[in-house]
């Protein structure tokens, strides 16, 4: 069974049956884990640029949405999954706390802004789920508001999905002890402090009620067309391996070949001389 | 000497005088060169996360910026040089065709809105440069306008480097045969084919006056706060280990350190428990 049909989120789903510490469909240790994700490197790499090959001639993209509490990975995730393909044809955008002139929008309106064009790879670092997530734990929206959302993503995510863009939506799910020691790791380190907000605590303080706000975000917004894949992630090598494969699969499923000449080859190879 | 020493245009310069088969400061060949670029990573690495960390206690940026004929390896450096660091420090940008929004305002207008912000690496792949390559060779400005535009690149360039990015301009500098090989190639594989557009022979067939275009726009905009490198780039794995080398140095002389907390650590480390 692949990856994706064992993190896949189906009917009845519960967050709290998920173990931080499993490694669902991988046998290996961290050796293994990371000699699994080298070996996937070659296909992602190839996959990617085919898709990128593509861009003037099939106007399909991916979009791959990282969620998940502070310290889960993914920046690790960007460093080395990502980073594992041509920087040209990614687009990676952090989504921070609103600034006045997004808050002046309806909460959709800057991701619309970031969705990746034809023949790119999009990576959404946080993304519109935390106006459901922090939005719903800190009481940003009133609650009609944030119930409107769910539906509001739902069709959001449709339309996107119609246009050509296959998304794979990814939650790295840690345990709060496995958090504790990674916050504990960047107040013990120097090289580790810029790593480190304050806020972090206060929002660590909320655990449970956002373990809540993840379920509901994601039942509610599980599609067939925009799947959420939730994934163990106490150990960062299987978090890594998991969402590479998840990818290549989301690359894989649109069956791309090179594109053919739009010109002449004989004729230009003769003129080049 | 370093690279840097080497490659660095001074006055007097020639590019015709400049070897594109030559490896200026190295010995080694193909599989030397490769060891020696995986070598430097793990230090491209440290300063690039050190410049990222830094974002919010130093505004300073780097920018490369990447001419070159086609087939020369911008997208070979893009990919194993730039690639080689983590993405989301990384803001990539590739000049087209101007859209006529863009044309409708000063050639600099969208360069400006492409300049990394702070603790980013910038790269330009092409550039304002083109507005006096292409822009000379192709006479899509009159005589007068071209020549303003050198001096306004080097007001523009003063003032970005002012505002704290330091300015690594690279040429890649190859031969006319290797590049009648290199389309050859994009012409021979069907897995090129992408890469190929037949307005690129017409530019091939106005080499002379590339060269000529890049000599002037070279000797006119090379600076002491904006130098151009040109580098030789015949032999891919050296333009690689080159640009690999001028990017190190340009985050070396950051002199940067991992940022203090700017919080109360102990307290902190007491609260998490």
């Amino acid at each position: 069974m692949s990856f994706a049909e064992r993190l896949r989120v189906g009917p009845g789903f519960r967050l709290a049956d998920v173990d931080p510490d499993s490694t669902p469909g991988f046998d290996g240790d961290r050796k293994d884990g990371a000699a699994a994700l080298a070996a996937g490197e070659p296909e992602l790499d190839r996959l990617q640029e085919l898709l990128f090959a593509n861009t003037e001639h099939d106007p399909r993209s991916v979009l791959l949405v990282l969620q998940a509490m502070d310290t889960a990975g993914k920046g690790g995730i960007l460093r080395h999954v990502v980073g594992a393909v041509d920087p040209q044809g990614v687009h990676i955008h952090a989504f921070k706390k609103p600034t006045p002139e997004e808050l002046a929008h309806d909460f959709l309106w800057r991701v619309e802004r970031e969705l990746p064009g034809p023949g790119r790879i999009g990576v959404f670092d946080r993304s519109h789920y935390e106006d459901v997530l922090i939005g719903r734990v800190r009481q940003l929206a009133d609650p009609a508001e944030i119930e409107r959302r769910y539906g509001a993503i739902v069709d959001f995510e449709e339309r996107v999905a119609a246009s050509g863009t296959v998304i794979v939506k990814c939650m790295l799910h840690i345990s709060s002890d496995e958090q504790r020691d990674r916050l504990a790791e960047r107040l013990d380190r120097p090289d580790k402090y810029w790593k480190f907000n304050p806020g972090d605590l206060a929002e660590r303080a909320l655990w449970d009620d956002y373990q809540a706000a993840y379920q509901l975000a994601i039942e509610r917004t599980a599609t067939e067309t925009a799947p959420w894949y939730v994934i163990p992630a106490n150990h960062k090598w299987y978090a890594r391996l998991a969402v590479s494969e998840l990818l290549t699969d989301a690359l894989r499923s649109l069956r791309q070949e090179w594109p053919p000449a739009d010109f002449d080859v004989a004729a230009q190879r003769a003129a080049l001389g």
